[in-house]
């Protein structure tokens, strides 16, 4: 059992002047201190121009949060069409050229490059500067992070529940996290950890805070463990199958399409939880199994029922 | 390797006009003979009024398929207020009622009630007439409903994949059948086979001819299995757990909410071929459960192209 910090402001899912006044409202009960920007003020960088990272660009740019927003990348070519659209307003390919300049960084890389890429962007920090991630697991990740701050810059991690097949900044949208939970990882100093949360619930998540070992516990049963069950169910359909298929099968196997090279480490980073969740399931499935094999009505009906009233509870 | 008859109709998704221009190209390829009416004089009889029945009911009405639908059902005040809707011209509760004055008869009742159904309503319809169901099972109906034709009615069972957790005529839609397939068991007379081929296409399906067996060993794989694997993973969700719970979770349990009532006759009638589809699921994911346990990211990474090929060729 965990007990969530759940900070739900009642965000208008679709008003952006909404916002404005709720965070207004947070602002007064909880005032900025004089190394906290305004948002207005506030120096965005954004490591890893991506889905998430790009709409963490633009939801920051739409929303005045911050007046300058500066992408970090590999790729000149892909950085400057993202400064063409608007996503960013400059880049840099070496974190070290842009002075350290920003507020708060966030490392939106592939889970198993995040570590590395969280201290690369810390040691160019300048002190008092907040970094976040957009990882998918978060107790391996900040254990590989290891200590902070270091120069009086710190280490926050978050995860945004959101997310699609799609990939590239091509797909960002600036209400990618509107109405959707973010985890902030609740084991870093509390001030931070505040301005963090506040960060994401501008973008209009609703923010929960958690320990990294509960939300990754959480997470193997709610994320990674439906991939793995949506891709063996995927693997098995025939060709010739594929007709029959309705949305029933769609559905379930959805995710079975996301990239691969995303989901290798971000199954991996969380085996530990992940092997007992896979566990669970079997043994769940096992029932259902033995319940047909049994041709036994009652005990299906029974089974079917408890998830029934497990998924209407969403 | 079973190899569908297709009878791809390029139906156009939305326009109306489109279908009778190809209805009537079907005609002349297939000339109608006396005992099989033009769609505008055909009497519909749907026994069981609710999403599926209902839809059938008002997509022939909207499409001038039938001059005059009956509902038949057991509830007069709810086919009362099918008539009401326009969903149904009249209804009785009693299908002698009728004067079997129907061309064709569609049994839109659960699962373990459709043998029962089809031999009551065929044992009242009018020579020539031809009866026909929406059961997700086929093999075990066409064994429970026996010998065909009794006084010159013929029975051809059907399967259109669509529906929704939704239930009841309220949910009916004209179009629920719009580009969806419809498998009809070719197992029965082909002129009959072939005017409840007619009938769907007329519906806006695309019409697949199958046999009842390979029509069961496909969809206990596409839909029979999934809704036992979606219904095994949302059992384990904790309640402290739903709120981290993200689309992802949502889609691949969607079908889990389905009604119990339904899905335990559905399951067993299936029970066979259903046997077969969870142990070759059960086998795909231990695959995957290894792969995690032994932390081996080439094999993952293989399972999981693997999965994505088979869902990206949907």
């Amino acid at each position: 059992m965990f007990r969530p910090t759940c900070l739900c402001w009642l965000v208008s899912s679709t008003s952006g002047g909404k916002f404005r006044q709720i965070n207004k409202s947070l602002e007064a009960t909880e005032p900025m201190t004089s190394d906290s920007p305004q948002p207005a003020d506030l120096v965005l960088a954004v490591l890893g121009v991506g889905l998430l990272g790009g709409s963490v660009a633009t939801g920051a740019k739409e929303r005045g949060l911050a007046h300058r927003v500066i992408g970090i990348g590999r790729n000149p070519e892909r950085l400057q069409t993202a400064v063409d659209r608007g996503i960013i307003d400059e880049f840099v390919t070496d974190p070290a050229q842009a002075n350290g300049s920003w507020d708060i960084a966030v490392v939106a890389t592939p889970v198993d490059r995040i570590p590395d890429d969280v201290r690369a962007i810390a040691s160019v920090s300048r002190p008092g500067a907040i970094v976040t991630d957009v990882g998918s697991v978060k107790a391996s990740i900040c254990a590989a992070v290891g200590d902070f701050p270091a120069d009086g810059v710190t280490f926050v991690g978050s995860h945004p529940l959101a997310g699609s097949e799609q990939s590239g900044f091509e797909a960002a949208r600036p209400d990618l996290f509107e109405g959707r939970v973010t985890v902030v990882a609740n084991n870093g100093p509390a001030t931070a950890v505040s301005r963090v949360s506040r960060f994401w619930s501008a973008l209009g998540a609703t923010v929960v805070q958690l320990d990294p070992k509960t939300h990754d516990e959480a997470l193997a049963t709610t994320s990674h463990l439906p991939h793995a069950v949506a891709a063996a169910l995927a693997s098995i359909l025939q060709s010739d199958q594929r007709i029959l298929s309705a949305t029933g099968f769609r559905d379930t196997t959805r995710i079975a399409a996301g990239d691969p090279d995303l989901w290798v480490p971000i199954l991996l980073s969380n085996a530990d939880a992940l092997d007992v969740s896979l566990d669970r399931f079997a043994e769940s499935f096992e029932l259902f199994r033995t319940a047909i094999r049994n041709r036994d009505a009652s005990e299906l009906q029974k089974l079917l029922q408890d998830a029934k009233t497990s998924r209407d509870a969403l």
